[in-house]
């Protein structure tokens, strides 16, 4: 008999994949280029040229059953050896291979994190506005995702609500900074507070609560700035990374997690993550990734394009009134729709042929979302036409 | 709080892994051309050429945010149509690319076909002497993993013993032809048995009992024949594929679950295999390798070497006394050991640095697996070892 749970899912559209649906019909009638499609988050700047030549000298020199073989299942050492050294050396932190398990990406790495610390009955706290996946991630696995709704001021932690929803079944915090779909870093202070909290409750429930850090968007900070180190703070620490936004491969999936040395079970957390990959059908991301990342370790796309596009684009939402928080990295930011219907409001940009995310299914009703990893050439252009819906719409 | 099912995985140690350890161990002090390893299936031919090409062409000449943007969840499109354009060319069954969902290699798709349609409480039902992996694979699904002993006359199916297994409870049938780990080919009488009793069953139970068919050793069968195809018998089948074995890739982790157009909701099982990848965390293969198998889709790597090896261990076994049953494809062959105690048995050969696997992990006790991926001239060379060890140990 078909698994009716998966069935019931089918009815429930991703609003995000529909908007970009019609953001490629509508290209389809007047040209993708006359289309501002601030839809979908996927990387807009090249690859380095180093990975695809790494990858060709692999091609060329390697003997291909080694080049192609199995890799053990945490992943290839060389691999885990250049994630933690990395790590070490940027964050002081002392990473070593038996910390570092590699995977298909950061779906891949929350997935096995969430099965490490929580199971049916258990709940894994997030904070809105969050990435709307994350709800199928957790409750996938037997756990429950709860929400915190946002601090629509900051989007940092609404820390009150967040205190009153911990409780005895609370077994881990999944956090996303830098933010998808606000844009925002998590202060030092946000962290510190977060940590002091957590503290407080793993003493008061006798158990370990985790922090799941999910970090693709950790190299896509502005100004000059680094996002807070988690681990620092907090030694039940889980982080998950992907390298799909840092080096603009996201279909390659590849990633990994990595257990802070200091989390109780840092011994153990890895070799689990094998068990629970036998069951998940996951085994190792593809190897010749494994080798190309290993080799150009702290390499990163050049990412200086989001920063330009952010600029332009919140100094003109603030030019013409909107209520905005100034992003830190990634390349969302999170406007307040000029509406209380963020849907209606967005469903009026598409006349424009902008493409703007309502806020509703990333927990934050009455906001929208703009995923600018999109040409700094179209960007310039959409300004007048975002002025004009504004202008004609709302007579701003 | 850590999950308590994954530590308690981690006491049991892997039989195959662990020789495979020794072997090398061993290697490291007498040479590892010196130790006649059996123990592992990693394939031994070469990547076909063909493969290493295209992929420098593509990282040459597509722009590198096209090669590796995403994929759609369930695979590139290009992949999907390939895949299916071949199947019903060399099978005649009308496969499109609604009914393929590309994975990464043949665990993942086994992981979903096995959330497709069976829960906590559910039964799958499979035959031994069969892959050890398959008992996580099922039970950390929920599920639980029913195994019917094996005829060892023929390696065929005990159907007695399976007759009287299934129950309201049994969901889905797993089978694995050619076989790891006895290298034997069901007989299109075996699965035509097969298919009027689960006919039999669904009618009995009045629901769907599917047929899930693990492949990965669908293009080794030797003596120049092919292995019967299961949905031209059984219309309720979901066949998993992977290409490491047929094209030597097994590191990049790329396959395929094809669903029988005919099955009972062949219509839906895609779409539900990519929610179940929400909750798993499995987003496509790499998409390189992807656009790789497309454009190679019928190709091989030079598998006939597999074939030289088990003639000339099937016919040493043969002349030195062992029952054995001649495989039909695979690159393994299981011969009965010389005394009941398999494990007593291997451990005695590996004195003559011979590595064969006791057939107690495959739910056959007094067999031993010979893993032949290995160069014919070493095959050649542990022949006389393979004698002097039965000569001096059983006296043959």
């Amino acid at each position: 008999m078909l698994v009716q749970k998966y069935i019931d899912m089918l009815g429930a559209k991703s609003v995000i994949r529909d908007l970009a649906g019609k953001a490629a019909a509508r290209g389809a009638e007047i040209g993708y280029e006359n289309v501002f499609d601030y839809s979908l988050g996927n990387p807009s700047v090249p690859v380095p040229d180093a990975i695809n030549e790494t990858m060709i000298r692999l091609l060329q020199t390697l003997d291909s059953r080694s080049l192609h073989g199995y890799s053990p299942n945490p992943g290839l050492p060389e691999a885990r050896d250049a994630v933690a050294a990395s790590l070490k050396r940027r964050f002081g932190i002392d990473y070593k291979r038996e910390h570092i398990f590699m995977t298909s990406a950061a779906a891949s790495a929350l997935a096995h994190a969430f099965r490490l610390v929580a199971q049916e009955g258990d709940e894994i706290i997030t904070f809105a506005p969050f990435f709307p996946e994350y709800r199928p991630y957790v409750n996938l696995t037997g756990a429950e995702l709860k929400v915190v709704s946002p601090d629509t001021e900051t989007f940092q932690i609404n820390f009150d609500e967040f205190e009153k929803m911990i409780n005895e079944k609370t077994m881990a915090v999944l956090i996303n900074t830098p933010n998808n779909p606000s844009g925002i870093v998590y202060s030092e202070e946000t962290i510190k507070r977060l940590s002091d909290i957590l503290r407080e409750a793993q003493n008061k429930y006798s158990h370990a609560i985790y922090i799941i850090s999910d970090e693709p968007y950790r190299e896509i900070v502005f100004d000059g700035k680094e996002a807070p180190v988690i681990p620092k703070f907090y030694d039940n620490t889980i982080s998950c990374y992907s390298f799909s936004k840092s080096l603009s491969l996201p279909g390659e999936r590849i990633g990994y997690m990595a257990v802070n040395p200091a989390a109780e079970g840092a011994d153990l957390l890895v070799n689990m993550a094998v068990q629970i990959s036998r069951g998940i059908g996951h085994n190792c991301p593809s190897s010749i990734m494994q080798r190309a990342i290993a080799e150009n370790i702290d390499l990163t796309a050049d990412l200086s394009v989001y920063e330009t596009n952010m600029n332009l684009i919140y100094d003109k939402l603030v030019e013409l009134g909107f209520t905005v928080v100034r992003p830190g990295g990634t390349f969302y930011i999170f406007p307040k729709a000029l509406e209380e219907d963020s849907v209606a409001f967005c469903q009026k940009a598409l006349k424009y042929d902008l493409v703007l995310v309502p806020g509703d299914s990333f927990g934050a009703p009455g906001f929208f979302r703009m995923a600018y990893c999109i040409d700094t050439e179209k960007v310039k252009r959409s300004l007048p036409v975002l002025e004009k819906f504004v202008k004609e719409e709302y007579g701003k």
